[in-house]
């Protein structure tokens, strides 16, 4: 079960570029309550985080910094061996350029959930992760860092006295250890299956996995894809399947205050 | 007559990319006392921003945001019709990236100056000159704003209440109406040539235009271009003329205190 | 009247990046005669190409270079003040770069058209004009180049002994003038409304301006812009009625043989 | 020994890009008989391939595409996991753009050799060699494909009746097991120290490893980085140490006929 009942729900959200849209999140944030934005190296513009900030504010969504890759053409999932100055310097920089958004539009900022392959680069490599804990405190040690439960990371950044944020990916398949699969196609989901998913994630911190068998694992916050073209009704149909079932569905500084 | 007999000298530095070192900037930053870095877009990127941000502040140079056109190859020269509203969101995406470093260097932004065309269009063209200084309002009113003193929008800025910054540039050649020449390739000028023509600048408020004649302008600060091969030797050329001649070289925030 | 009864239409395809889709191609290319092939600057990818070569060749489709500014976040659309110079090169470097797919695939190259602003760059700024046809001309003669019969550059292909095919655009609006105009958002037209100005265009040579009169201009092709979202059925459309209205629907090797 | 006293001297060049020049290839081409022309994807760019094909052809130097991974910051250095597609097609591309400009100055391209940590993905990762080699084979059967001889893709080549041109790299130091070892930065050697490594592997077909040993490679082409500074010194020590040794420094049109 989660803290008090409430459990999250995040989403990847403003991942156009110029004349290519990719996601509908003027839609999709009626109903999520934290928003990964892109911050313009895997996808994202300066015009696009411009009205997705202000956006956020305006459905009170959390605003998080959803930092890439520089590879727009592989949007952020082809692995890049950089080195771990490039990591926390690129890292600081995007940071930095959503920040100026959140400013002018008199917003704050939440969280911070690394993009596609740098996610599992920063939680899952030894020489990334401390170097990316260690750069986020230093940046401000107030946001929250969104990692799944069962990684060494989520650990470290506890012991380091940081914000985690244990985050479940129901639309993802889970392998029997718990891991999630790095589809490059994604398995078809009804909006109810992902919400049903989600529902076993915050109700009872589990998930079944691609044999049937059920893994144990916390979420916080549960993942929806926005760039699916059914990505307004899973978000709709996970919050309003979460709330009939007694959850509270609110953002971080709401779950943690 | 400058403030007080106080002059400062900027120069354009950290303009290299990856594998392409263009200045020498941890040199020039001795012997100038304010810095345009490259924020990302014509030029640099987040690992010399780094180390240009930690070193301005151990020498105590100003540490401008130097904000260009989204065109490497380019350089930011080749002049781009982006609307006004993409001027605005690409110079927020811009301050804020830089904004980050200085934030972990503990370190403070003293000045903005656009690069290259971006400057002549923001200080040229009425469409973006009013929204540009509305911009800087908006993000941070306590800017220092680096414009020629005989543009419109250096009198425009003083009537919004903000810091304009009068600059002269006594590496480029002036026409008959106290316009600098935007050369291709720049006019070859002694160290001794260009300290000179800054002298001028700080201590008569002149400059010679290229028929010989003297054209009345007032200059706080003088640019010293930071990729001429040359450039460390006229900053420190220009920085003794200037001081050998009574003028206190500082800072903007030294100069206007 | 066109040539022999005989029209061909072209669309604008292959133009998405990555991880973004723009057009369904391999939908338009079933009702299209000749495709204007995005080649990596303004938009297209490696991949992209690849596969819209392979469509084209299949479905005996004219290829066309569809070369832009090297600027995907504007799509190609913003003015750049390239050289004379930068325009040769990237425009033969993209030349090349399609070619490459054409070979591997054993297909052969049709026809050029600039793409976005580029097209009223080459068209109608005079710097430009004479340099873009001598270079195509010195790449490779035999290449039809797409332009409205109205511009000057048109009758000066011709005086070089260029293969100049005259271009209509019945999904734009036509001014007095004659001179189509560059919507940022297109006016919205049924497919069959298009399809009527594209007859107009095949059948009488003539095209209806916004103040309603007629204006006498010939168009050997018609274009289909492909990232409408209508854009299938307005090909289907297109082609049907300038069938049913005893016009042939080919491309340019077979209008000109 | 190579094959007819011959050898050819190859060098990586034309790796400027816009605004930042890397090598003086004007002076390189004049002692060097192959050159690895970037194709602008580590580096390079249309004016600059432009300037280096026609150099080469004044110089009688070989042509050859030096085709790099998408990534101008990191230099083509940092591995990147491309799919095997992504990389063919990449490549095309790459060689397509190069044809261009060695169309339009009536040359020949000579050969290919992949750029940085592209040269070790392709020649030592299983996944890439065959759909590699098979890639060339099918764009240009005659291309001389420069390889390392103790390779698995050396062999592999022969086998598949392609043009392996065997290279030593006598400006990289070799481990024992004959690895030339990829440093971040270079030991400094002098001029003359590259040219006698030059000539153990062009004369013994020998190799000098780390540890004193002699490691026995032959060597058809010995490669000499251009973005060395010293780059011109080395190429004019090599070619007159080589030639007095008895040598004939040619290309591989002259080595092989």
């Amino acid at each position: 079960m989660t803290i008090n009942n409430k459990v999250d729900i995040n989403a990847d959200l403003a991942e156009g570029f110029g004349r290519w849209p990719l996601d509908n999140f003027e839609e999709v944030m009626k109903y999520v309550t934290s928003a990964n934005i892109a911050t313009g190296f895997h996808a994202g513009d300066p015009e696009i985080m411009d009205k997705a900030v202000a956006c956020a504010k305006e459905n009170n969504v959390g605003i998080g910094y959803h930092i890439g890759l520089p590879d727009k053409r592989g949007f952020g999932r082809r692995q890049m061996n950089i080195t771990v100055n490039e990591m926390k310097t690129d890292a600081l920089y995007q940071f930095g350029a959503l920040d100026a958004f959140v400013k002018v539009h008199d917003a704050k900022v939440q969280h911070v959930k690394p993009h596609g392959i740098l996610y599992r680069m920063v939680y899952e490599f030894e020489q990334y992760t401390e170097a990316f804990l260690d750069m986020v405190k230093s940046y401000n040690p107030d946001l929250f860092i969104v990692c799944p439960a069962n990684f060494r990371a989520y650990e470290m950044g506890k012991e380091k006295g940081l914000k985690m944020v244990a985050e479940g990916l129901p639309d993802l398949s889970y392998d029997v250890n718990g891991n999630w699969v790095l589809e490059r196609r994604k398995e078809p989901r009804s909006p109810q299956e992902v919400a049903d998913r989600a529902l076993s994630f915050a109700k009872d911190s589990k998930i079944q996995t691609v044999d049937g068998k059920w893994f144990d694992i916390k979420a916080d916050t549960v993942c929806i894809h926005g760039d699916s073209p059914t990505a307004v009704d899973v978000a709709k149909t996970t919050k309003e399947t979460l709330e009939k079932n007694g959850l509270t569905v609110c953002n971080y500084f709401e779950m943690f205050k």
